[in-house]
């Protein structure tokens, strides 16, 4: 897409929690164009020179920046932001890590690890990644969020009706989301770029990447959807899906155990096959497999299924 | 696939619930092709003559009938039992309906509802909904299992670690499913056949409809996984993501209700944007839109995402 940006709100201008009295870097009309520098999760404490001993020296008060404040005139509580994601200009680097405590299998990984990544910016290739394999890339960002009405700081790391941290990984380009507006002006902003990133982000944390996101803000009055909605503009798997996938399964009547178990077995999966080692497999498994609800009806068991696109390997 | 059936496993040769003692129908060495013939998931309770009445007249203990079991030589308690399913011959006719009591929203659908479909056999051409839209369709059997160890008799509706009403959408023509043998001679039954469904099967049932499907039976020595995976031979979702997807999201602390909030707010959407009553809407949603889970990290908030295929109405 072609819409020129009116304004760069810079990476120094970022703020770690949402709070409404955050003042807003820029207020613009509804139907502007802006390009926002993100820098990586960790506000730049893990860095492409970095080794593990990066992961256990992490600051907890100082990761998922978002870029902004932007207060955008008219938005008003009831009525929705819609945010047309137009581009992404990634950077070439990322980092995978496993943080100890975090992730959905953190009682099975308590050590931290750390995967770097060096990628093609321009033709996005898939990546290739150190213990094996190559992965398709899709950037998009993982927190995208509107200052929530309650007053005080609230927690960047947990998604909330307002959106924030939501991890949906088909936040890409051309997608069209629709965050419910709670205080007067929006106030919007946007970090945790990823290079790619499954269904789930099992364990954490994705290709986590700084790059520069151009997007358009508009108001739909009075149309603040409950919880976040969006729109994508094609098929949202292509080409990670072209070789079909290997899918493990969790079974039982809690979802998220059974997510765990199909993970798990995926992990063993990647193990047996690839000769990964554990931790390299859960992490590869964060960035590239998609945890998805098969069946929720037929009480009391649930199924979840977990996919992993063979095109990785094959 | 061209590999040619030895056998085939009549319609009335099936059996509800699963129990070991059933005696097998068949005896048959690995590496077996075999016809299975399914009816629908109903047990003929409803026909292509059917109206709404039917719904409220179904016998429970007549329901999702499987045809089967068929003994394989040499598989043995610690095997995997390989399924190969090679081909789908349905039947042109089905059915989807929401059964009270049944269903992620049960609660707020207390009413009966019944859709009849016509569609394409052989072409397999999107199906008309009669209230609006046309659907992808991707045959598959819903229910696909072993007999389990535990003596006596077992509910069909719950699937569990030895496979049944798994309700996967994948298992379309091409995938190959591994199931954990747990007695000798593994004693293999299919039923359940949909012409499509969404990951969830929202409503509690897809496209009901008879069909034959062709599969080869395999073991696999001392390779029983402990929860049944299985292999795509490439995309799932293909042409239905061809147009993209409208997504609603659910964000909290538990997927179960996450999911029950994305899939409401997508019949509101149906609504609003097709003029879709709430309940067909439901049980449009169930043949063709996809549960994920887009974040399982962010404590303490998930998010689950619907995905709805903007092709049915594009």
């Amino acid at each position: 897409m072609t819409r020129k940006p009116a304004y760069t709100i810079h990476h120094h201008d970022h703020h770690t929690g949402w709070d409404n009295a955050i003042p807003p870097r820029l207020r613009v009309a509804p139907g502007t164009v802006l390009d926002f520098e993100v820098i990586d999760a960790s506000g730049g404490q893990i860095t492409s020179e970095s080794d593990v001993t990066a992961v256990t020296r992490i600051d907890p008060g100082r990761v998922n920046p978002v870029t902004g404040p932007v207060f955008i005139d008219g938005a008003e509580p009831g009525d929705a932001l819609k945010v047309t994601l137009l581009d992404y200009a990634p950077s070439g680097w990322g980092w995978t890590a496993n943080i100890p405590g975090f992730g959905l299998l953190a009682d099975q990984f308590p050590d931290p690890a750390l995967a770097l990544w060096s990628y093609d910016a321009r033709g996005l290739t898939p990546a290739l990644y150190g213990p094996g394999g190559r992965v398709p890339l899709k950037p998009f960002a993982g927190t995208i969020g509107l200052a929530p009405a309650a007053p005080g700081r609230h927690d960047v790391i947990p998604p909330r009706r307002v959106g924030g941290n939501m991890d949906i990984r088909d936040m890409a380009a051309g997608t069209e989301l629709l965050l419910p507006v709670e205080v007067p002006g929006a106030l919007f902003s946007i970090g945790d770029t990823h290079a790619a990133q499954g269904d789930g982000e099992v364990c954490g944390t994705a290709i986590e990447s700084p790059m520069t996101v151009t997007l358009q803000l508009d108001v739909v009055k009075g149309a603040a959807p409950r919880h976040p909605r969006f729109c994508t503009p094609g098929p949202v798997s292509r080409p990670k899906d072209e070789r079909g996938f290997w899918v493990t399964t969790g079974i039982g009547p809690d979802l998220f155990e059974g997510a765990r178990a199909a993970v798990s077995e995926m992990i063993e999966h990647l193990g047996t096959t690839q000769g990964l080692s554990a931790v390299d497999a859960y992490l590869l498994c964060s960035v590239c497999a998609d945890l998805r609800i098969s069946e929720i009806v037929d009480q009391p068991n649930w199924v979840v299924s977990f996919y992993f696109p063979r095109i990785v390997f094959e």
